[in-house]
């Protein structure tokens, strides 16, 4: 197995960008990263792009090898792999650009994350998120995907005491971050009470607690670490990259309060690295929904079950505490165009890792971690990276 | 990189299978490939599944954790992923499986394709399939996938003097073929004149030109060779898998009469293998029309640029010849349920390479080749699997 650097990023901004189609989002980002990288385009060996949904959102597939031949790298004939897996498809994406270079198979890699949803409507995108769902038990029941969640997070609440407050307070901090992120969709920090005065969506959650619709991209470039230094001073390694998966369905599971892919997909992480939870500075999580964060950030260590909802509204996970939580603004307040989402994350990281994050950043960020989710936490990947010193 | 075997193979009747969901063929196909070789559920690393367009066709993505759940994989958490590439969706899954074995990342790993297409009619089958092509530059000026292969022969005839006859040969041959294969759409044999007579589509194609819309799915097994004798007397090598890109309009390519994306594939597998086209017995080829087919067995190096269409119509690529291209009846008869096509071919060849196909055995078979395609040429995946002595 051999080292693998990220040597370059690139993203748009996150938002209802009606000017651009999927395609310039995808190139944008993407070349974005190969000029971060002083990469010259015939030195790609392989694009991975991570998708959800672009057969229902724009009505076109085949979407790698689209951003391929938009990019320029159809000229050169590199192969292209579209890669699905819900909300966790960029993540996915990342994972297989990562095996392709650490296996000794390819040498530079870019892995971008695009998704367009604002050309359908509310209703429309609404349907489509939900098919990452269970089409046959779940969604054409009438479960949405903010109703399953909502689920989740009143038998949190049951279970465990969580309040109402605590769940908003994700939102609260979220946008509070997000307000220092110029890419981030929202930029206006908000009120606990806004959140909890916010029009139901499916109660207990209200507007402020679910990740906007959006449209963006994010990519990466990955490269041998034994090469990085020729494209940077400032390579970010990839310390590994884990994926589990769960029962597509939420009745299938023993609980609605933790998602096993997480716990898996992060167990598999530290042991492979030898890192723990309490090693890491400056976390992505998946918060699709603000109860999607604190389940994650229990599920993946950071904090006993249970105690994810205090430790929150604690400020444990706010900017300046031990441990940074979505210091991009999250799902939430960054945007979350499906398929970017995984990348972005990882984009996030990079930022922290290079010390570039500006107001944002994580003062001594050393190690991160990404966690991507598809569906109700069906499938959940984990990404470690470390500074290089 | 490590040697890599198929220790199994699975697959369903191609057709119209009105009683069965994409879930219960994943099912079928992936259970039958894993009990074929003798495998216990426990053993598998990860499930790497081909997929066009579940969400247009039955309004599910996130289709790698559905048949990793309904599997039984999930219990143990089992890395899922879905690959798409339109048509070469299951060719791109196959190379997905082989790197990870052949980095030595997994061990054993389970490929599938599906796709469930005949649950919605026949109007909107094509404009799914039509977003294979470029949406914007082609199929949103009415451009069916149908058009844009009609247009590709009109120009092999205008540019090779191929015949309307020698286009339709090639249906004439892979009905043969399918009628010896008990698992094919169409089993029946037809004639010539059938062909010449058949409804048109998008002339000079008639319906007997095209292959038809089908629901099924195939799978395999993948191993490390040096592990493979523990399952299986009969293993087959797969000796390389390679992948390439082209634009995705056809606007945008320099001739009609060639899919680039197909040559680099093939020209990139010979050159790892050190093996020629003269060395196959055995070639699964992507005839989504009979005019594809004719470019496939020409861009493969099979046949000159612009004899493919005699060649076929001379008997050339029958069952019998020194080379037999499509003994499974190919797209045309065996039928193209889009995810799983690229897997029923390599499904195809194991048989061969076993010795196990029956009617339509290839004497001899020592090197097979699979040849799948994604779009009209914008993605390329080839496979060349050998016999294991």
């Amino acid at each position: 197995m051999r080292k693998v650097a990220i040597i370059g990023i690139g993203d748009t901004r996150f938002g209802e960008l009606w000017d651009l189609s999927l395609r310039d989002l995808g190139i944008h980002a993407g070349l974005s990263a190969v000029y971060d990288a002083n990469l010259s385009g015939d030195e790609i060996d392989a694009l991975y792009l991570g998708n959800m949904s672009a057969g229902k959102f724009i009505e076109q597939e085949h979407i790698g090898a689209l951003i391929a031949d938009y990019s320029g790298l159809a000229r050169d004939h590199i192969p292209a792999t579209r890669v699905e897996a819900a909300g966790a498809s960029g993540g996915l994406a990342f994972r297989q650009g990562y095996m392709a270079i650490a296996s000794g198979m390819q040498d530079i890699v870019v892995v971008g994350g695009a998704e367009k949803m604002t050309d359908v409507g509310d209703t429309l995108s609404t349907e489509i998120q939900a098919m990452a769902a269970d089409q046959q038990w779940e969604s054409s029941f009438g479960a949405t995907f903010p109703a399953l969640h909502a689920m989740i997070a009143r038998r949190h609440m049951h279970d465990y005491g969580t309040t109402r407050e605590q769940i908003a307070s994700v939102a609260v901090k979220n946008h509070k971050h997000g307000s220092m992120n110029p890419k981030a969709q929202f930029q206006r920090e908000i009120k606990l009470e806004s959140v909890l005065k916010s029009p139901p969506v499916a109660e207990p959650l209200g507007l402020f607690d679910c990740a906007p619709v959006s449209d963006g991209a994010a990519a990466v470039v990955l490269c041998a670490m034994d090469k990085a230094r020729k494209y940077t001073d400032t390579p970010v390694e990839v310390l590994t990259s884990t994926q589990a998966s769960d029962t597509l369905s939420l009745a299938h599971r023993e609980s609605l309060c933790r998602f096993d892919a997480t716990t898996v997909a992060a167990e598999r992480a530290f042991k492979r690295t030898g890192l723990s939870p309490s090693d890491i500075q400056v976390a992505e999580v998946h918060d699709s929904f603000t109860i999607s964060e604190i389940l994650a950030i229990e599920d993946l260590g950071f904090f006993p079950k249970g105690q994810g909802g205090a430790a929150t509204a604690d400020g444990q996970t706010a900017l300046g505490a031990k441990l940074a939580v979505n210091t991009s603004g999250g799902l939430k307040a960054r945007g979350d165009p499906i398929g970017a989402t995984g990348i972005a994350q990882v984009v996030e990281l990079v930022h922290q890792l290079r010390g570039e994050a500006g107001k944002r950043q994580v003062a001594g960020a050393e190690y991160g971690l990404a966690h991507n989710v598809g569906g109700t936490g069906a499938t959940a990947v984990v990404q470690l990276l470390g500074r290089v010193n």
